[in-house]
């Protein structure tokens, strides 16, 4: 038993083709932020603080789908999610649709610390930030040339097509082959089995106005309780019609599946196919990454001297997926 | 094997000296609605259009806490959500923070049916609802001078109180003895299993602008799959905390509990005392109702002849809870 964090920044149709300019800048803030989580978990900075502390850093860093650099809705504006949660209190902080807010994250900490509620929205959310004074710049900061471009392609690519809610994902177009990767998020646990689990996000590109997808929504993109800590990624629709992240814990506190076996239950048999990922630490230390597309962008790191950085799978995870094919 | 259909308008501190007055009207509310979804159950009509039907009556009646009679928020105003979802499918809507739209239940259906998404919120669905030709009115509609007293009583009663999240329910005053009472919600089930949920609510009394509770929260207040349906009333930020409706349904999937075991456990176990209640019913046709608070305005039936109105334990409640005490 002993502390263990794992970041993820995106699961999806993410191409092997990727040229290393759209890779390699990710990769490097994977780790980046990984050292950081790594330092205060062995300062023994709270896994609250922690987490908290890597999502800021990745919604700082424009190459990722949260804060600056965040995906842009229908109209070309940003409307931002984030939600954090603590797993001995189950205390947990939400916000939908920010739009001038630096770190979306730690609005969320803020309601779960300075609010009677736990999830705060739109033009409520961000009286509040003004009121809490957090940072706040001109909506235009988050707003990067290659989101304008994604949106383009996308709509471009949407033109002609009347998407429903059955067929999501094969009628949302990716562009640039990487459209809908980048929602952030991380879960740490200390040596004292304390957990916590924080994920941002900008949406999905070209997403309707007051669209809110997985990650603020407390059982599906974000959850933590005594047992484990999740953050999920992906389609958010299908990641909330599945409950996702509350079902891994459901799994190990109704059935006594270990955390890997659960998270790889609710990944390969609960989410279609190409549609999700996550990461998830549990009380006693363990770490694991499951994710049913392509890839996914994740990092993790064990007291016990295990690390891993990587986009698509590796040899072991293909054997485990090959044992449960 | 058969249709069965309950409905609940909201749990909380009913004292079981609320006036006349206030009880006839909603006692009267809950059995005019029976009767429509129990006539609709009856025509065969599918359980997602019967909640759906249901729900809307209880959203025009100005004695529930959704639509015309919504609670007010800090500044007077109104913001509605609501949410359905589909048993077979798990497809699901949801609505937040209206303000115009006289049915959110039949919006966050549209959301459901009509866009790639599951829910859409504020700005974004107000512009939705036009754009669908939904009924609209002036905000000022669904205020109602109870309400508005409500409003002032509270925020009286907690002028001096700096309210934080873990004391929540001792530091939010009712007013009236009822003012966090009125959630509406309705769950179907037909003789063939197909079952259905919806909740509709104007939220808590005084709470801040931008709040979002249970209600609109896929597997908090609202849920559906193929073994049961639920739909939960309360203290939103308890219910969000425990994942109230979808873990009934988890201990139904992952513990093989039935529907009455699992909704027991949910209530009495898993959310603070007079914090939450909820009603479900199972693909098999079984209802139950559960609450941990004084009362919980509540209405069901079923194909084999039971029926309960109530708004306080009857003897038979008050049995199970001793032999679970």
């Amino acid at each position: 038993m002993g502390w263990a964090i794992a970041i993820h920044c995106g699961a999806g149709e993410i191409p092997r083709t990727l040229p290393p300019e759209r890779t390699e800048p990710r990769l490097e803030g994977l780790h980046h932020c990984l050292q950081i989580g790594v330092k205060a978990l062995r300062a023994k900075l709270p896994p609250l603080d922690v987490v908290e502390l890597v999502v800021r850093e990745l919604e700082n860093s424009p190459f990722f789908n949260a804060g600056r650099g965040s995906v842009l809705t229908s109209k070309g504006t940003v409307e931002m999610d984030a939600c954090i949660m603590d797993g001995n209190t189950k205390n947990c902080g939400a916000v939908s649709g920010l739009s001038t807010v630096v770190n979306a994250v730690s609005l969320a900490r803020l309601v779960m610390e300075k609010t009677p509620h736990i999830y705060l929205a739109f033009d409520g959310a961000e009286a509040f930030a003004r009121e809490q004074g957090v940072e706040t710049v001109d909506a235009s900061y988050f707003i990067t040339p290659d989101n304008v471009e994604r949106l383009k392609q996308t709509k471009e690519a949407a033109n002609e097509i009347q998407p429903i809610q059955q067929d999501f994902l094969q009628e949302i177009p990716t562009a640039n082959g990487d459209s809908q990767i980048g929602t952030v998020g991380c879960v740490a646990v200390d040596s004292q089995g304390n957990l916590a689990a924080a994920t941002s996000t900008g949406g999905l590109v070209n997403k309707m106005l007051g669209r809110i997808g997985d990650t603020p929504i407390i059982g599906a993109g974000t959850y933590a309780n005594h047992l484990c800590a999740v953050s999920a990624t992906g389609i958010g629709e299908a990641i909330v019609k599945a409950t996702v992240a509350r079902d891994v814990a459901a799994l190990m506190e109704y059935k006594g599946l270990s955390l890997k076996e659960a998270a790889a239950y609710v990944i390969h048999e609960c989410v279609p196919k190409d549609n999700a990922g996550l990461v998830a630490v549990s009380a006693t230390g363990e770490v694991t990454i499951q994710y049913n597309t392509i890839g996914m962008f994740r990092a993790c790191e064990t007291e016990d001297g295990y690390s891993e950085i990587g986009i698509w799978p590796s040899s072991s995870l293909e054997n485990y997926r090959f044992e449960n094919s």
